[in-house]
């Protein structure tokens, strides 16, 4: 255990709101240039320089309607809206960094195997070995009525279906052998067709011939990450997954949800080792605790708690409209809803004794994830506490306010994990599955 | 006349082989890098350092194989393999560039009109104004394959669809009205909902409800190029097109073809200024004329002929394999194949009295573009002459060696046209359709 380190992720999305659903009208908020590239290679730059093993862009391919609602609430209040296409940014981010993972979220459900593999492929080459792919089966009818589909596949099959997909991507990643290409001038021989094959894969749903026409990328394939919650959702992960990024209130919570994927990898012959389950961690740092708890008392008074709950009614599928604001959250009686996503806000809420509109504000400042508030000691202490108490083997970070709250981490919070020999001061390796790798 | 001005593009592979089939033997290739973005970052700098409107990454979604056989000729001898997802490479472009249009193939048969829509409404965005839309609607049996489809609808069916999957991109684009972000901090309005709709696009095909997510690009919607030769072809590029790239070897099928879609588009209403046609030019420029040979006649020993006459059979669906290459090309009778294309390798090889094997050697070296071997001044004339002689708009250059044979042109043969009033010597507006509108 002395010798074992955490691994750090950031959480990104092309548009105004990640978790915090007001952030955008801070004053040192860069969501003005959210349009520009250059916001995402500060971000980049940034955890590049606190040695972070990546990032990931969340992505959905619609712009969220609430219910049978339209999309007002989303673009009034600026909530999370997808913006830009993600392996666009991000091969603009591996341009200006040499070590960081560079994940996008990428749908099973709208994607075909084959735009999947070659845009991680490429994306691997042109990041030199840092490409990530964040496995999402898509759940929103609105995306659906996007590509013209009305009707989405129940939950389970939707895995089963990404079962498929994955399956598919990796024969075609395995297309050309890594010693493919000869590159001999003189006999002009550019490369060996005995070492690049078809794919040929054919399952219930999919099916493509291949090859694919990159050849073979500096990792092989992608880093898979994933963040189902549900039963299904596990077994998805335990089988693919070499990172999950989960929500979790509670200690109790984090440590369940980790022994029981780390106990379904190990029972399809995986080493838990192999994985990095990451919960979600929102941050506020500050020089003192109480110029972090001022801070943070700011950001609070800039959330939007009735557009909050609107927003946990949309991430569950139970529509909270019309319900008095002041019920306790616990007294409701909901069902609907994305599996296990209503079980961590209800988890969050019954801990709390939350009102919906508390609820609603809490879910509009870090989507019920635990909130770090306080000096680089304390965070320090509280990651610790929770990397040691076997609840996770790192943390995705999302801070309040970008790209400060960032710099902050990585400025203060990040060397104090150093000094405590938790987290590494060089990265080791090239790759991104080789940072996940190490420690 | 005077002051009409002629339009640039560079013509762009992410992989081995453009046009000449054996340029990756030169010792001064770039084709060592052609895994590396820095290789397209430099070729957009070299033209953006001479000017041009823009250049267009040509794409095919499968590695391709020569009619029944295995793509083992394509794999040995290092020909047109689309190695790397053109967007990508495109935003990486973009962070290095200010006024170079960007452009990528994409297929109206293999993306859907969401994902088209989102992938140029992003590039828009992160070029500031700068994307363009090549449009095909692919036609090899191995791309269908490749997303699981075996049969391919029949060509001119393939334009209705493609019509319908532009209308479906445009209703997209025009989700966000210029001025629906408002962003007041102060009352928490990020954005007006009321200047957001929904495309609520319905064809014979193609569905998509929409919103985009993404906001109104600087363009509006990227530059729209097209390709087609055929009929049915040319009708799509006088709806839709604002660049046409155009493969004609004589002057004369220049002339027909220019006078053929600018007719097209006065019938549909269209300014024919409103879209720049660009036949392709291969270009080997030298300090002194006999420089400029020799460097052609090592060019040409490098070529490949057979490999050239399986190519050639492959573009056009004419198969010549067991064909006797000495066979003159004009005594043959062919049938099958693209319309259009076919038609264009006749024209040169009846012209030039071509036996299959030297009709080989000049399709594996040009494709049968024009191929314009001379000083700048001797180059500069031809550009001049099919320029004034209502053949094109402008030029889609391929040179036959990377990224030299573009360094040369812009230095040498651009400052020629400039002296004679011909091109730019400074851009003129932001956007890549203002410079297509520019002259």
């Amino acid at each position: 255990m002395a010798n074992r380190r955490m691994h750090l992720m950031g959480y990104v999305i092309a548009g105004p709101t990640w978790h915090h659903n007001g952030s955008w009208r801070h004053a040192r908020s860069d969501v003005p240039d959210m349009l520009d590239a250059g916001r995402y290679e500060t971000i980049a730059r940034v955890l590049e320089r606190g040695k972070f093993d990546g990032l990931f862009f969340v992505d959905t391919l619609a712009l969220v309607e609430f219910f049978n609602e339209r999309f007002d609430a989303v673009v009034r209040n600026g909530g999370q809206i997808f913006m830009l296409e993600p392996t666009q940014l991000l091969a603009a981010m591996a341009r200006v960094t040499r070590h960081l993972g560079l994940a996008a979220t990428m749908s099973t459900g709208f994607y075909p195997p084959f735009h999947i593999a070659r845009a991680f492929a490429s994306l691997d080459h042109i990041s030199k070995g840092r490409a990530g792919w964040n496995i999402v089966t898509s759940m929103l009818t609105r995306e659906a009525q996007n590509f013209g589909v009305d009707a989405m596949m129940d939950p389970d099959q939707r895995y089963d279906h990404a079962d498929e997909v994955v399956e598919a991507s990796c024969a075609l990643w395995e297309s050309w052998a890594p010693d493919a290409i000869v590159y001999d001038r003189d006999k002009g021989v550019f490369a060996d067709p005995a070492k690049v094959k078809h794919a040929n894969y054919q399952g219930k749903w999919v099916k493509t011939r291949g090859p694919l026409p990159t050849p073979r990328s500096p990792q092989g394939r992608p880093v898979l990450m994933q963040a189902g919650s549900s039963g299904r959702g596990r077994d998805f992960a335990a089988r693919w997954a070499e990172v999950v990024f989960t929500l979790q209130h509670a200690k109790t919570d984090m440590q369940a949800f980790y022994a029981d994927v780390k106990g379904r990898m190990e029972k399809l012959g995986r080493p838990p080792s192999d994985c990095a389950i990451l919960p979600g961690i929102d941050v506020v740092v500050g020089e003192t605790e109480s110029i972090a708890q001022e801070k943070s008392e700011y950001m609070r008074s800039l959330v939007n708690a009735e557009f909050g709950v609107a927003e946990m009614g949309n991430a569950t599928g139970a529509n909270f409209a019309g319900l008095d604001l002041d019920t306790k959250v616990g007294e409701l009686e909901l069902k609907q809803g994305a599996r296990g996503m209503l079980d961590v806000i209800m988890q969050g809420s019954r801990a709390n004794d939350f009102t919906l509109r508390e609820a609603g504000r809490r879910y509009g400042y870090t989507r019920m994830n635990p909130l770090l508030v306080g000096t680089a000691t304390m965070i320090a202490d509280r990651l610790q506490d929770l990397f040691e108490s076997d609840c996770c083997d790192g943390f995705m970070l999302c801070p309040s306010l970008t790209p400060s709250g960032y710099e902050e981490f990585c400025q203060m919070v990040v060397p104090e994990l150093q000094r405590r020999g938790l987290f590494r001061t060089e990265y080791g390796g090239a790759t991104f599955r080789e940072h996940l790798k190490e420690g």
